[in-house]
Parts: structure tokens; C-alpha cells; sequence
């Protein structure tokens, strides 16, 4: 029979743990949430008085507001936080590693063996440890030795595998009604019994059907695959989006008549600049690392092209700016509209805007950049890392933030649409022409706005996915 | 019928437009000419009262002095005189591209289109506009769009193609009596039209049928091709070098043998330690880049082969040096005979010298230089950039300077001639013999000197294409 | 009839020429030898009155004891130790090229050149010239050509080669009773005069028939032919013991099954995590590159497999820590047990501890390092040089060197056994395992510790050629 839980602990106040458990802290009132973390400061912000919480989430607030100090405690106290828990959530970084073997493409899971390890030494009693970090397949294997090596007499520890499935942005209610909920165990009778318990954490909002219980390697796998398979859909329509472009079809066009045939299904197929975010690239790198390992060189191929692709898009773009503007940007001006890696979001990683920049700034051109959202000191804090060589002045002179898009419009050769904001579809285009140079140029990395409004005022305009 | 022109403007002072504009004017005394440029130095330099003129080139001066102030003006005035010219000649630069998309093969045409907008911006009548500089295949094209899009009312702007066929160091001579003139237009009756003003220009002083006028792409194309296949000559001669080589055949009686043959003719089949100059690697180099923007690869490859077989002739020769030295030349003098890219020229653009140079160094030789023309602080600049790692002082701590031949033969153990200064042969070799270290070697970049002499006096004489 | 040697100089006072001179001043009383070197200080060690002769190698002090100040004498007077020898040995340093032709697997001659030099220069009669440094197939062409060249009236030049063939640790037993003494000479009448001029000198203590004189060439070859063929057998054995613990079976089982076949010899099959030492590697890629300059790319090939598998030894060992330790070493603790090339010597050149380390450096692991031989100043100059971009501030961050192995071991994860050091059978391991995290590992690089011994204390223990 499936175990009681009535104190939760999750180690990591970040991204994925703060709003996951802040979410069951809501729901299961019965049920004592605790998040603890090393860092001071992140904790105080989450405990801030005036809810000032250190991740921006639509809704996270409110599920804060509700719960804190009633059944949702943050805490830098980790052991205390262990030693009195029955579940742990383990939801801790597992970044790209930099050096080594596996540079560039394995997750570094020091972090993850750090929180197992403390666990091992300060638990007295049984607990069930759940892997919510994104992982490689066949983690848990090793979380299992390291708490065996370490633990006391009569402490039994399950491991439990919980991937999430979040979308920045819709993160709140993704938790709230989603898509699925997957948990994975052994297949022993003690894996089966920790998984119940976590299954009926969940059953309290969760319909039972949309919690699949399955394997502890297919969940581990699951998670890596799912997304490999979404960024996938982008590639794909990105592919032929190139072939559009030199064939005349209109990509838009391509990707509704696909999206109609259900077996496609319409979602996640709009052609774009190139896909982004700190999930996708992050986890098919993942996929190919694991490939490699398993001695699969034919998968590994298989999953790399959705990068290379990705990739390729980019590249492609930015030759187009090039090649429209006459072969050269030397010394001219290019607007780019929008910084962060999607709309609505304030993240900037891997965003492609920051690709595309670099293209120019390679090209000798002046930059102006502006987004609605991301702070100033986060576009210059990914320019330096882009170009580890150069100093922060001499990108300075060749790149300028603007305060709005007119702004970064004035003296302009071309406007370069990074991101898809709606408000850009409000510009005043008009103005905007006015104060360019001639010819004007736009360059539509998201099939935003109406070209043929556009080309009414003068632009030439330039489309992903169209000749 | 051909517009009459009464006014040239020339846009760029520097070593194809002064020349060729300074004929233009000696010759047409009708016609006012002005040459304009933004660096006022050099324009200052134009007008010296003692004909200090920036460039090089015996007889420029005369040809200066019979026309300035007459119908040749210098000026930086540059919208004047493109406001008042019925024919604006666009002389800029064009260099390699070093970053962004086509580095290291593309030409920049920054300055290209700087010229041009400059015209669409100030012109209030309509133009010939001839492009002189050395461009890409249809450039014509993109300042066609740039002038369009800038232009006023009632302006009409006719673009022509000419390209220069100069040869440094006899520049004067080669525009008094040309080869050709080439001449590229659109062929409507307009383009056609333009050509013929610009025909009747050059008909002042050469005979028709050799002013050659065809279409507009094909004048674009045939200046990079005929530099294309004269460096072909010398890299075929070069390859049958190495064969003479491992053979013993001589290629001098080879190429002699060959140059008979009416076909292909016996100029520039002199076999070298490699081509230099500004034009022939940058120019083949434009050609594969075009031919790869074309998505001929086969083509590309054939071009790049030219460019690979001068590369693989310099290091073919610094090697049989080592080789030759008994495989060290650590902590050796070698004194190195002419800096210069060819005789007769104080140019080091691309010069093998410096390839040779750079080669010893990485040998931890000690290099003595010595040429008649050079000045030092080109020699120093060179070999700086040739190791941009390395500091000058450490440069020179390897490298020096010397005064005369014989200065540098002093203590040296080998002598290697890499331009073919006809003073050479005047040498007192006997005297540089006596202090030489024995055994004393001498390496003949350029077939000069007398082989038999030399090995009388003592030395052991290597030649190119010689076993 | 040979020429009778009464006085003997060696150029250069290091490792091969020091032990063997001193072995034939013991040997032959009756023949003045003469050590010179330009390195006064060098000079000064062999000539201090405690015999503290700059070289560590067992039994040297006696044999310089026996001779020094007899027959046997140390200087920096190279021109006056030159012009009085009936027979030269030049001893100096070859190092591979660093730069240049060949940079990386080329030998440098520069040294033996400049002896080579001297001796024709200074002196004023004839004299046999022996090569002792280790040099590429013809070199001795060289020399001939340098020495006529400068060479006086009535002087005459005959060269040997007489490859050493000393393993360090155990050179004066090799000197006293070598396998065989190898002389190369010309097969002309002179030639073998000298040759047998130098078999006299041996004869006085070697038998005969181990005294093999052939060809000049044969005999340089001969040198680095050995090396190679007895690192091949390091390097076959160290590719069976991949297959060995990829199937299960045993490398000792099946190296000692092997050595059995008297046609293979049972003499230096033992697997080990690669060869280091400053011979194997350099003569190898001398080898290869000689190969390469002879036209024989699938000879090239041959060999260089044999330093490609050591290589891949090197880092298949490294991963396989990283591998076991849970795919992370970040952060983690790892003593290193040894740091000398192999045991009972304090050289580390090209030992296999190096390349470990920087490997765990790559993995951002900490080292604790103890050996106990190698000087401090040794281990810290040699990671310097392996990680040259570092600083040595920033490597002491991750590295410390201990005082004793269990010092070593303390508060780390895995202990790497990298040198087979006799004294590492004698820690107290149960002492070691008690100030270990657990899991505690023990990775045996060169088969030395009872596996099962220590697995019964609870360490898990991983064995080069074991699953």
C-alpha cells in the first residue's frame, strides 16, 4: 500500500520547483510544502513581503499570495527541510557541461548529486527521492547507489521520476490543467507503492487518466524525447520554409494545408528565424549526447540535424539581410525589433535574435536593438558572452539600445523582426518610413506584420518563407 | 544619339583613378576633369607646387604637369563636382572582405555604395555613372536599385562598366597605348547611348577598333577573368617546376619550348617562387567566391586551384631550404635578396618574400633583408601582420634590416633572392663569398643569376625547376 | 689497420653520455676520456668534491668515484678536449621540432650541427666522429658534408654511428653487460677501420659476438626501429586489455598466456593506463617522419598507430573514472598515487599522470597528487606546460601535491593509481578507506594493488583489462 505523504520538501527554489510546488502547496492544503535553497536572496524574495517573488510567471503571484505561511514554507534550512519530509523533489540545475568529456552536449550533474548525497547523509528515516530536474536516461541508477553507499540502518529510499512539462509564460496554467502528469518507478512493488503515493498527490486537481505511471527509464527518456519531437516540428517547417523561399510556395500556405491533416495536427508549426529557449537545443544536445554514449552514431545523426537545421536557419537569414542590402551592411544601421527568444517572455536564452546580431556585428554594421521587455543589462550580458573576445566598449560602438521602435527605426536601411511581439504590429509604420533611408527595408523573422500594407508605403519587404 | 561630355568627375584619388583620369585630361583638353576625394592629404598631395603626387609611377608627373590647373583639377569638393560632371568615374577601394559572410574571398563594396548614394543624393541632372573599380559580376545591378531609389525627378542615371588593365610600374605607357579598352553597357538603346559617349571620350587618342564595347555583365566579368588566367601561366610553369625538379628537366628550356608553340604565346610563363601583387590572388579569389554564390562548385575549385598552387610553389621553396641546410636552420643567418611583390616597384602587396620570411622565422632562422626600394617601415608592417601574435620586438629580434647585399650576406649561410632586381647580377659575389659561413648556399627564387658562375666561385646553387 | 685510440672527448655532459664515457674511463685505464659541456654549471655538479653529479642513476657515483681525476675528466674547454681526441662522441640533445617543417614529430639537429661545426672547425688532425644522440636515417650524410666543407689540409673525417641503448634506472648495469653493442660505419676500407677502432674501445669489456658492426645507415635505423617495436608491444597489449574489459576476460590472463609462445617472449606485455618517457613517443614520430619524408604515407600510418593507441589508452582511462563516478568528477576529490613516468625514477617526461590530470582538470575535479620521488617544482612545471593558457595560480585552485598517500586519499572520492611504485602495495588501505566518501573507488592503472583485497575493505575497485 502506497505511503502516506504529508510533508513534501523540494530542494530548489528556481524555475521549475518554486511554481510546481507552490501549485501543489494550493491544491493539497492538507499537505506541508517546503522549498529550500542555498541561495539567501532568492529565498528572502520568495518570503518578500510585498510578494516581489524572483521569477516572473502570469498567476505565480496569486498562488503565492494563497498558500504562503499557511501550508507553503521557503527556507535556506536544507537538512531541516530533509529530515522531516516523507517526498523529496529534487529540482536543481543540470546546465550543458563546458569542458570535459560530453563538452557541449551532456548536462553536468553535479548539482544533482550534491542534493542526493545530502539527503543520503542527513535522512533518518525513509523518504521518496523524485527526480524532477530534466536528466539523462538512467540517472536514478546512479542516485539509487550514491543513497545506498551512504545511507543509515533501516532507511529505505524509493526513487521516483516526475519530468515537467512546462511553457514559459503559461507556466501557471499549464500546472493547473495539464496536458498529462508523468511519473515513473521501478516496476518492484515498493517502485509501484512510491508511485502510488506521488499519483495521489496529483489525483487532489489532477483527473486520474491524465497521470500516466510508467517506467522509471521511459519517464526519464520521455521528457528528452518530447521536446526533441516539438523542436523537431519547427525544423521541419523551417526546412521547407527555405524551399518556399526559392521555389515561390508560401510557407504559410505549406503549413496550414499540413496542419490540417489530423494525424499532423496544426500546432507548433509556424516558420520562423529559428526556434529558441533553454529547453529545446538544450535537451536534443542531451538526446544526441545519450545516443552517442549508448554507441547509437545513426540516432545521434538523426536527432543532431533539428539543431543543425535550427542552426542553419539563422545563418540563412542573416545572409539574406546581406544579400538583399546589396551585398554589404558595412557601416549602415539595422533595426532589430525584439531581443527575448519568444513573445510574451523576458528569457533571452538561446534567443535568436542574439545569432543574428552577432551576423551583423561581424558584418561591421551599427545595431539598434530594442524589446519591450528584456532589461538592458540582460542584452548586453548575452552580447558578451556571444563574443568572449571582444570588449563590452567596442560592442558599444557598435551596438545601441532604443527606448522604443521608432527610435531604433531613425536612419535605419532595414528593420529586422527578431521576435514576435503584437505591439510591432501597432508601429507606425508610416513614421517609421519617413526617417529611414532609401531603399527601406524589412525583414520579417516571424511572419508578423502585412507585407502588403507594408509595400504600400514604400518597404521592400522580405518574408521567412516567402520568394 | 550619344550624350556630348564636356565634364568628368572622378570619385577617388588613388592609384587606378589619378593615373587614368590624368591621361584622360592630357589627352581630351575639351573636357574638364576632376578628381575628388575625402582625404585631403592625399588631394593636397596631388596639388603640390612641386608634383609630390602620393603615387609612384615613372612619367605620372609629366602627364600632371601638362595638365593641372589647365583642364585637371584636384578637389575635395566632392558634391561640386559630381553636381557639374555629365560622366562621374566611381575609382574606390574594394578590398577582401575579413569578416561576416565570404571572408577572406569576397570583395567589401562599402565604399562602392557610399559613392553611389552619394551621387543619387547630390545629382539634380542625369549622369553616366562608370564603375572602375574592380567589382563582382552584375554590381552594376545593385547601383542601378540605389540610384533609383534616391533619385529626383527627371534624373536618369545610364551605369557603365570599365575596367582597368594596368600593370604597376608601367601604368603611364599602358593607358597611352592600351592592349584595349573595354567598355560594358546595358544593351538598350539607352545603355548603348551612354557607351558611346564614353567611346568617344577614349577616341581622342585610341584607335576604335580597339575599344571594345559589350554587354554590361560580361566587361564586369572579364577583368577578373583575364587576371584569373595570366596567373594561371605562372602557376602551370610553376607545377612543371617541381616536375624539372624531381626529373632534371630545366624549365627554363621547358617553358622556352613551350612559348614557342603560337597558341600559347611566350609571355608571362617565367617560372618564381610565386606570384604577389594586389591583384592576382584577390582577384581569383573573387572569382571562386562568385562561383560559389553561383553554386558552381566545380568552377570554384577549378579557379581556387591557381591560388593553391602559388601557395604550395612558396612553401615547396622555404622547405628545400631546410631541406637543403641539413633539415635545421635554427639560430642560421639567411639573407634574403629583395622584398618587393616584382622588380622595378616598391609594392610588397601579397609579395612571396614575405611568405618566405615568415617560414624561416617559424624555423627559429635569423633573417638579413635587404632591397633596393622597400622602405622599413613597410618591411616591418609586413612581417607584423604576417605574425599578429607575435610582438615587433620579438620580430626583430630575428629579423633585420640591412643596408646593402652585401651587408646582409655577412656571416649568413645561405642567400635566398625572392624579387628579381636586375642590381643582383652586380653583385660582387666573390667578396660576399669570403664571409659566408662554408658551406655557402645560395637559393634563386627568380632564375637570375648565372648558376655556373656562382658555383665556380664556390657556392652550392639551388635554382627553381632546377634538380 | 684501425687506428688506435688513446684519447676520447663526448660533447655534451647529460643523461646518455655522462654514465656511458664514465663506464669506458672504468673500463679502459689506459684511454684518457674527456666530458665536455658549454654548461658550466652542469660541468661544476659531475666535478664537486661529494659527487653530486647533476644525473640520478644507481651505481653512477661509484663509477665516477673509480675514474674521475684518473683517466676520467669533466670540462668546458670544448676546443681543447677536441683537438686532442683520436675519437669524438657527440652526445647532444635532439628534441623534437616545436615549430617549423616537421614541428612535432621532426627531431631538431640544430645541436649536433653546431658540434659538428666545431669539430671542424678546431680541429688540426684526423679524427673518428661518433653519433650518440639518437637522430633520423642519414644524418650522418649530413655531418660528412659539413665536416669536408670546413675541414683543413690533410684532416680526415671518418664517422660512426653507436645508438645507446640504456633504459633509465638501470643504465650502469646496461653500460657494464649490454644486450649488444651496435657500431655503423661506411662499408669502405676506412669505414671499417673506424669502425674496428671502436670495437677495440668496447672490446675491453664487452664479449665479441655481442659487438655487431653494421652499415652507417642500418645502425641509425636500428635506434629507433627498437623503440618502436618494444612500444608496439605496450600498445598491442593496451588494446587487448579494451577488449578484455568489454568481454569479461582477464588482460594478466591473457598477457601471461601470450609471453608464454616463445616466438612473442614474455618481456614487456604488461598493460598499463599508457607508456610515458622521454624515448617511446619521440622516437616513434622520428619514425613517422621519417616515413613521411620518404614518400611512405602507409608506413607513416603503420607506426603512428602506435602512438594513437597510447593516446587513446590515456583517455579511455580518464573516462572511464569519470564514467564510474556517476558522469561527474565536478567538484569531486580524485588523489592521484604517483606522478614519475614509471617507477624507481623521478623523470616525468610524457608520463601518463600528466594527461590524467588535465583531463580531471577538464572536469573541473580537484587532484590531490603524491609521489614519492618526482620534486614539487617538476609537477608544477609540467601541468604549467600541459595547460599553457592557465595560470599557475589558477591550476593550484584545483590541484594540490601531498606529502603521503593517505594524505592524499583524504576526503576523496576515487584514488588513481598512475605509477606502479612499490610502496603504494604497503599503504595502510583500511585507514585510507575510513577518510574516503563513500562510495570510496580505487582505479588501478597499473595493475599493482589485490583488487580483492581491497574489495573487501568495501572500495569498489576498477582494474586496466578487467570488466
Amino acid at each position: 500500500m502506497a505511503p502516506k505523504v504529508t510533508k513534501i520538501c523540494c530542494i530548489g527554489a528556481g524555475y521549475v520547483g518554486g511554481p510546481t510546488c507552490a501549485v501543489i502547496a494550493v491544491k493539497c492544503p492538507h499537505i506541508k510544502v517546503t522549498i529550500v535553497d542555498l541561495n539567501a536572496d532568492r529565498i528572502a524574495a520568495w518570503n518578500s513581503p510585498d510578494f516581489a517573488v524572483p521569477i516572473y510567471e502570469p498567476g505565480l503571484v496569486d498562488v503565492v499570495r494563497k498558500a504562503r505561511g499557511r501550508n507553503l514554507f521557503f527556507s535556506t534550512d536544507v537538512d531541516g527541510a530533509i529530515e522531516e519530509a516523507d517526498l523529496i523533489f529534487v529540482s536543481v540545475n543540470t546546465p550543458t557541461k563546458k569542458s570535459g568529456v560530453g563538452a557541449g552536449s551532456a548536462a553536468d550533474l553535479n548539482y544533482v548529486e550534491l542534493a542526493t548525497r545530502r539527503i543520503a547523509n542527513v535522512a533518518n528515516s525513509s523518504k521518496i527521492v523524485v527526480e524532477k530536474s530534466t536528466v539523462p536516461c538512467r540517472t536514478a541508477e546512479s542516485m539509487r547507489t550514491i543513497l545506498e553507499a551512504n545511507s543509515k540502518p533501516n532507511c529505505r529510499f524509493d526513487i521516483l521520476s516526475n519530468p515537467e512539462f512546462l511553457a514559459e509564460g503559461t507556466a501557471i496554467n499549464d500546472l493547473f490543467s495539464p496536458d498529462r502528469v508523468l511519473i515513473g518507478s521501478l516496476q518492484t512493488p515498493e517502485g509501484k507503492a512510491a508511485s502510488d503515493a506521488l499519483v495521489e498527490v496529483y489525483a487532489n486537481w489532477v483527473p486520474t487518466k491524465q497521470i500516466l505511471t510508467v517506467g522509471l527509464w521511459s519517464s526519464e527518456l520521455s521528457k528528452l524525447a518530447a521536446n526533441a519531437m516539438l523542436a523537431q516540428r519547427i525544423s521541419s517547417i523551417n526546412a521547407l520554409s527555405a524551399i518556399c523561399e526559392a521555389t515561390g510556395a508560401n510557407i504559410d500556405e505549406v503549413s496550414h494545408a499540413i496542419g490540417y491533416d489530423s494525424r499532423v495536427g496544426p500546432k507548433f508549426l509556424k516558420a520562423s528565424v529559428g526556434f529558441g529557449g533553454s529547453c529545446f537545443q538544450k535537451d536534443i544536445l542531451n538526446l544526441v549526447y545519450l545516443s552517442e554514449s549508448l554507441h547509437l552514431p545513426e540516432v545521434a545523426a538523426y536527432w543532431r540535424q533539428v539543431v543543425e537545421m535550427n542552426e542553419y536557419q539563422k545563418r540563412r537569414f542573416s545572409k539574406r539581410v546581406v544579400d538583399t542590402l546589396f551585398n554589404t551592411i558595412t557601416g549602415k544601421k539595422i533595426a532589430v525589433l525584439g531581443f527575448a527568444f519568444k513573445a510574451d517572455t523576458g528569457d533571452t536564452r538561446e534567443s535568436a535574435a542574439i545569432t543574428l546580431i552577432k551576423d551583423f556585428q561581424s558584418e561591421r554594421a551599427l545595431v539598434n536593438i530594442y524589446d519591450p521587455q528584456v532589461a538592458h543589462s540582460q542584452i548586453w550580458a548575452d552580447l558578451q558572452e556571444a563574443s568572449p573576445q571582444a570588449s563590452l566598449d567596442s560592442i558599444k560602438k557598435q551596438v545601441t539600445i532604443c527606448g522604443s521602435a521608432l527610435e531604433a527605426c531613425k536612419d535605419a536601411e532595414a528593420v529586422v523582426i527578431a521576435t514576435e511581439w503584437k505591439e510591432f504590429l501597432d508601429i507606425d509604420w508610416e513614421e517609421a518610413y519617413k526617417h529611414m533611408n532609401k531603399p527601406a527595408f524589412v525583414f520579417d523573422g516571424r511572419l508578423l506584420v502585412d507585407a502588403d500594407k507594408l509595400r504600400k508605403i514604400g518597404f521592400k519587404v522580405t518574408t521567412i518563407g516567402r520568394a
